[in-house]
């Protein structure tokens, strides 16, 4: 992973001379942004662990695996928000960790905690370094220093059970490689985020991710039914059935709790058999207005493809949905695109009674291609992202779900404060979750850079956040909240709900080490 | 609702002279049980509250609606259990509440928290009253006194989104009053568990109900999209979204919290549109091995019926699927009874896709009349319990769930430990609720009344509980946990689980008002 960008170096991608003159002609880019400093340049601070602390950590879990040197602190900083990669480039390594630790079971990640609760040490969490929320950059304040807890080693399949449908990992595998050893099985997860080819497991139950082809997989939390999850105050072993009347489902306390109250050091998940086929195909809507009536009818009236997602006029033009095909072909056309996917079981009948709803609610047939060249370029547009903010564009995205009737005014609502905020960005947006009852609005937002552009998008985002929270949508359907979102988070869940994170936090970590700063508001003199 | 059993005393019913011969023959039931007293014979304890007290809560609520007559406080007290139903009978009244309080909005459940946490008495949310597992049933000591805090009064409908397919509910209404409600702009909610007729919205909110059709409609829980709820700390608003990435999800930790944590005091749910047809039909498979592969192949496979429910040997041949036609046409026949249903969209395309999977897997179908005799007794099982009760045979039902790969460990070790308890007794189970990764096991027990009942049922109940910690399962799949199941719960949870539960009781409820002695172990000295 490119230390300060996205993904693989090799498959970098150089800027199509159609979206050069887009970024000039219509949003304003004058200037190169500012090149990304070399790695042995970017500005660390001094290690803040005294010796003996470390080797008190490398007696734990060896010496080879505290590691403090410069690559691996810079590596360990911060996550992949255009905020992140944008301070990256100039070097900014204020949030690295002291040091980076790699427990090898359950059982040294519990005396990490132990002995970091004794010392004050933060533990940060670390996964596939994929947040794009500020998840991974701790408060330091208060702390003999920090460390990141990269949980890499433990990425085992721990068992598959075949008849219930339940595979065991540990928490630090990675997607492709949980797909991969699935596949030797016959089965699949069917998680597949844009950060699919870096996250890890445990990073999507602690974030509570949600993949593109979450209509027909169900989000990440669907697919947990049990977790294994080391504390300060002890392990917790949650989900002894798929559901249960016992109380509370806890699971649903650890799900989406950004190693706030404790670290996840095994999941129990379900899988599904791998699908024969996979058919994607195109339709085009007039507008957003009846492409979202079409798919409020299949999310309430059903069947559900397996993926879906409708772009708003802007995103078809642009092209968004087809990353690879940018700038290659023309525009994406008129109107809005909608892709469906479907796979497994009964994949060609719910094609067929899928295809009959979206006829009824207007939709034009575009065949498999536009399906496919979707399919191609799922996981591409982070790449895109690094090319243009060298181009000097800042381009991000952001999100939030709520109910149906609800979403024409949380739209609108974003969309004007971003506007606000930068003046004439371009501004895409795409519903890719929908549920019964609601569904989610992906934003995809590019602008010239201009002045400090961290501010600049900090002031545009701070706009979007509270319009979102204002018009009563939920601040993050599938990023998580970290630190970017938690003014907003709280102010979402009002001080009863802060309080209750609070007490939670509390009980399971005392001294408050574990990612100090995220998800949960420090709590105020009692 | 009869107060000392279950239901519309009219419909009461007579024990077919075959059921008699069976109870005489097989169980050994000798004399007939204990006659109930008359309700004016229930011995209560003195109401405990002083008489400033009530009228301060008077002064929130109106005095017409704080009760303290005899009457209304046997009907408050204790739930539905066999051995709530068995002391009620012999007119043990002891856990009644010292008055019954009827709120007529949110603000004066919080105003009666407020002040019930100042004066320590404890306050006991009362809905339909049919809780089966002590729910109902407060810890007095330490405390001025208890009161049933009857939601009976909120019990309307405060809006529908015909958009989102949302409709805002009061906790008070009862499942057959919502359903009417809805009916009325042809909606469903979809939700009928046993106690449909008498249960409410809030208590199947409370108590994570699962309802007979939850293979169509899911569980209660996901039918929440949000909730207002009433604590001693403040008010709780949750539910912005279908689902989110928002941190942990705090729907999912009231759910379930059984009055322990707060008063619910409005509920958003998802609805459906109602259904222009409903099919109802039978199976027969040879073995309950066999037809549990076979809806555990629907569960994986799909489609899924909207009512699925697998009787095993016993059950089938005693015809518990038909309570109205047990005794009255022989025995239910050989082999395993599957009830399959389909309502809704697509009903016909999914009953021909089920079909083709139940004969691949060994079904031979029986057509519609099996389907329709369930449906025509689906809610009559409570009422037989009575005439059971009457006759000298104790009748109770405990329920678990589990991963396939363990429901045959768990079906064995529950049968093991109620014989070991009870002799031998009749034990009966079906599969009424399916998920891809695993089911709910649902066991009903007659056995002839020997000694105290209550004693008796209380050691054969211990014995079944353990052997469903052992064998781990969890405590309950749809009766929700209240004090029966309390040490069962805690054991599952284990003790870090538990001490979240207790941080959150004591945020949210510092006085510990709320239900106490249901649910949540008391804390122990810190």
């Amino acid at each position: 992973m490119l230390w300060s960008g996205w993904g693989d170096p090799a498959k970098a991608r150089e800027l199509p001379e159609q979206v050069r003159r887009l970024l000039h002609d219509f949003l304003g880019v004058r200037a190169p942004g500012t090149a990304a400093v070399a790695l042995e340049s970017v500005r660390l601070p001094p290690v803040a662990l005294p010796g003996p602390l470390l080797e008190a950590l490398a007696k734990i879990v060896g010496s080879a695996h505290v590691l403090t040197s410069h690559e691996a602190r810079v590596r360990h900083t911060r996550g992949k928000s255009t905020p992140d990669l944008l301070r990256m480039r100039t070097g900014d390594g204020s949030d690295a960790p002291d040091a980076v630790v790699l427990p090898g079971s359950h059982e040294e990640v519990a005396e990490l905690l132990r002995v970091c609760s004794a010392e004050r040490v933060a533990v940060v969490p670390f996964g596939g370094g994929t947040s794009v929320v500020g998840g991974l950059a701790a408060a330091r304040s208060g702390f003999a220093g920090v460390i990141a807890l990269d949980l890499g080693r433990l990425d085992r399949l721990l068992s598959v059970d075949l008849e219930s449908l339940v595979a065991s990992f540990e928490p630090g595998v990675r997607a492709p490689e949980a797909e991969r050893l699935l596949a030797g099985r016959g089965l699949t997860l069917g998680h597949f985020p844009q950060s699919f080819e870096y996250a890890t497991l445990g990073g999507f139950a602690a974030a509570r991710s949600s993949g593109q082809a979450s209509a027909g997989y169900g989000r990440f939390d669907d697919m947990v039914m049990g977790l294994t999850v080391a504390t300060p105050s002890g392990t917790l072993d949650l989900g002894r059935a798929p559901k249960s009347a016992a109380g509370p489902d806890l699971r649903q306390l650890v799900l989406g709790s950004e190693g706030a109250f404790g670290v996840i050091t095994s999941l129990r998940l379900r899988v599904r058999r791998a699908p024969a086929e996979r058919r994607y195909e195109g339709w085009r809507f007039g507008t957003f207005a009846e492409g979202s009536a079409a798919v409020r009818a299949l999310a309430q009236e059903g069947p559900l493809p397996t993926v879906l997602r409708l772009s708003d006029e802007t995103e078809t033009m642009i092209g968004l949905a087809k990353p690879d095909a940018i700038g290659s072909g023309g525009s994406g056309g008129s109107g809005c695109l909608l892709i469906a996917g479907y796979e497994g079981a009964f994949a060609a009948e719910r094609q067929a009674a899928a295809s009959a709803v979206l006829e009824r609610t207007g939709g034009e047939p575009l065949g498999a291609e536009p399906g496919e060249a979707w399919e191609h370029g799922r996981f591409s547009a982070p790449y895109l992202r690094d090319s243009l903010l060298a181009a000097g564009a800042t381009v991000e995205t952001l999100e939030t779900a709520g109910f149906w009737a609800n979403l024409p005014r949380l739209y609108d609502a974003v969309r004007l404060a971003l506007a606000g905020a930068l003046g004439s960005p371009l501004v895409m947006c795409h519903i890719s979750h929908v549920y019964e009852t609601g569904a989610s609005l992906y934003f995809t937002v590019v602008t010239a850079q201009e002045g400090d552009p961290v501010e600049q998008w900090e002031r545009a985002k701070a706009a979007a956040s509270a319009a979102i929270v204002e018009a009563g949508g939920t601040i993050t359907h599938h990023h998580g909240v970290g630190r970017e979102h938690r003014d907003a988070y709280a102010a979402e869940l009002g001080p009863v709900g802060v309080s209750v994170l609070q007490a939670v936090k509390a009980r399971l970590d005392p001294a408050g080490i574990l990612n100090p700063g995220v998800l949960v508001p420090p709590a105020g003199p009692a």
